[in-house]
């Protein structure tokens, strides 16, 4: 396998099923990508290890998924200059919305790139870090054109099919 | 200078206003308390190496401030099993909102004992470091009581000058 | 059975699956604690009794819990100088976030430790207690260390579990 | 002076400037009001003294007004079954969001009759006072009418001027 | 039956399984009640005629219940000087906080007094009309001392429960 | 089939059972729509030709339907003179809170109607562009007075319902 | 002067320095206007009496505004047929957005075409009423094309001007 | 000047106080930036122009600014495959919240990296862009790595000044 690019971070085992999101659109470009489980909490020695360490293995994008009062993405930031990009993780009582402020809201010095809470969030991680890593990959910027034009494509293809039949029940 | 019972943790010199707070209610109670800048983002060596060698200095408390996504207290609950105190700064354009988020939504496992957003907070954080370190001196028992005597004679006091006076203008 | 040194007290019988989670964490620590039902609302002079009676049958920390307009936490710390934490409890309408604000926004001179809504916040409770104790009692806090120690451990075996199996279906 | 129909409690003198506004229109329906600083933290016997004795001085009706984690009219309701209007009073990080919250919550069992946050709460919580009290003094329901009357012709008296003037600079 | 003391209006009938909380407690306390349908959006005449016709009819109290942007409760209110007393109904995406602001946060001059969200609000909306009606009817005066001291018992009767199996499984 | 008068667009044909909604109210008033898909992002040019070219087909009202950060009723009124009515569509982990904001809150000079959140919403906008079209076809407006007496009826009758019923089980 | 095509409705003449945003606008297209002080809870027969006397005055377009719990809107629209467009006025405790909230989430049936609050939902209620006025007068809208021109140049202009002149200080 | 490798873009000359911190970043980076304004609403039109002409002028990043609604950076993401920066503008009655949401909560598809809102926003823009570009470019490594290690220096020499003046006053 190919020397990830992506390194997908998580809190839990139980963000799996939200963060493969990420996975599965480095997957559609062809981008290598390694999954780990480290807590800015239960094992914040590891997440600066993850953080620091990430560079020199030649992952060029970092993203990370929490939930509640995340603060997995802006503990990996603190500990890299490798761009970050945060996944909001929904759950709780407040579902998602904590994760969301204690993730966008970040001081001025440590930049964390946030994306919107959940499953849509996920995959808009992905292609954002597809986008990155384009820009030293001509090839890449090809395929991102294609994946926009399948997109408006899809979305042509929906409109037809909605003119072709009844909408109103 | 006593060896200090109470490390009070802050993101930044700005901080300081609403953060002396907690250091007037220790002196209020002669408790000894020493005041860091240390940053979870910033500076996360210092703050990691601040939380997990306080313990061994003499410290009982940890009161830690910080504003926005406000990852002080989790960081440094992360690196001691000291109780730790979170005071959420106000400021910026959710004032507080979301630092009070960022503190108080911790995950299972490591606990912060989260205050209201600002002086009132900051003042509490001080009284709730005195009630713990009074588990083990009696004499800061009393004087907690004496404490608890004086708020309600100032309530008197202010009933008692509200009767005197028309407060209708 | 052990003099009890938490007292843990909630508005309703309704909030013991979420309350029992404070004794779970205290079981695995050893502490001895009790649990009472009382309401700032419904029986005032009896939360009144518990708090102000709790420092001499030896308590060293009460755990609140309420719902809505949580007022038990901060009712209960009025007639106390005990360390008082507080877990909002989820539910009706507004889901908590009612809870939260009645605890966490406590005016200065009364200070109470609030948790995450739920049964984070009530783990978390639990933990406090027990590093507030663990002050006077050095071998809870080795037991401490070798509860972060599993958590880092339970972080690595999951991260390796996940490394030998395709985590993206 | 006469006993006072309306007792007006508040946590500090510095709810006046708001709680005034009660008295103001109690003063304009000639209900005489007594106003008393009482706290649910700082001083809850003293709160719950003023609550349960209320009655038997001829009180009938009771306005609370408090901020942030606002629990002094639930706690004073607790202890009577006099009605009890609640005012939130705006100010700290949360501007009064977090005392309406605290205040309307209620759970079932003990109401508590919640206005709006600030002066105009105050007002409000005055005339509803009247209006209870109007149930049993016929001469105050026509004062009330004369009130909505008042009222009307003051927009009306508005809205003519609105038409002399060319009301766009 | 006896002619309605209290008035039971809401916009729908889909609100009656709440709505039919507040007749619960006045059956309880055997006061007479009458719950209409009328709405400020759909039917504003039949409305207001509800409203400005209550106190001749004998009516002493209105409850009104809405949900969403709901304005039936300050519709009513401008048309009678009875005690208008409003419950938030939960429903839709914002689940009942869109009721609670635009029912409590009345402009000056016209009170609407504000129950918590849903069912518990419904309950209290009934306590509060019988705490109402009793300033005039001293036999309600006893019976609600006795409901209070029934839920005294009540708590006390969990407790004793509680104490006496193992809460935590 | 005739030309549509009215032009509903959404994001995605997951909208449908929303926005149907609005197509339902303008077939009960005999004005011809048509449903299409477009996104804001996923086909720009698509929406803003749909945009630009609609007046000259025929259509004098928009409406458009989006979730989470909803754009699309604001690119499609920088395409437009005609009247934009938007429908914000619940879901996600803030339940259309987002989509209210997104849409509602336009800078000066690009006007978007927002409706309420969901189905009620989307039945409003069809009343809408129903009493738009009515000011140019006076036959329409007196079937939109028989639409309100119907409304008031309905109310009438619901009321009448419950009084022969007792409400309370 | 003409007659009013669009009556511009608020509760006091406090919110004319925000709704005079709304007269501005029309002056702009040379629409006839009337300005009207009227308040849903303080003198609710004029309000309904100037909503459903409206069209037979020639009216074609309302525009209300109002704050807090914003009912002006909703009780128009009960009273006419006519399009509706609201403007939340931001003051109190909660600066509009409870003012959002009780005129956006209208329930289905009645439809208010709610703005942003403030100034520029004033601004843009003028545009609205504009856009459906333009409807059945064809000149109006190639004087809409032209203000959406002139705000592309002035977007234009003030980019050239941005790069004529270094804009980091 | 070289050729611009980040373009910031935002809706309106109102903009620039908070937008230039982003430019002050990359003046420090030595990496050349565009300023220009446009509007997703007023000048649709040229902002997708901007947006699909970027990435053959060489632009590498685009940063965009926007208040309220703030469709700006979803609208320009539509039309690139470059990483697209939004910075959520304060201002309004919803002070940039309703901005966050609108940048954020992006559908799947079309990622839009969000920072906090407004200055420290817009710093952590500039910084984020740098960190791309850095991917390319290892000489920006090694300055991104100074970067941090100044300040980690400028906390510790903070924390230095505290330590020898006293904090409390």
């Amino acid at each position: 396998m190919d020397k990830p690019q992506v390194l997908i971070v998580m809190g839990s085992d139980s963000d799996v099923p939200i963060m493969e999101e990420v996975a599965k659109v480095l997957d559609q470009f062809g981008i290598a990508w390694e999954m780990r489980i480290a807590s800015a909490h239960r094992s914040p020695k590891k997440a600066a290890a993850l953080a620091s360490g990430a560079a020199g293995r030649g992952v060029k994008v970092i993203v990370a998924g929490a939930g509640m009062a995340a603060h997995l993405a802006g503990v990996i930031a603190a500990d890299t200059i490798l761009p970050v990009i945060a996944v909001p993780i929904p759950g709780g009582a407040l579902n998602g919305l904590d994760a969301l402020y204690a993730m966008v809201q970040m001081p001025g010095g440590i930049p964390v790139a946030t994306m919107a809470i959940g499953k849509a969030g996920a995959k808009n991680a992905g292609l954002l870090a597809v986008q990155i890593i384009a820009l030293g990959e001509p090839a890449l910027s090809a395929r991102l054109h294609g994946y926009k034009e399948a997109m408006a494509e899809e979305v042509e293809a929906k409109d037809r099919a909605l003119q072709q039949r009844s909408p109103v029940a």
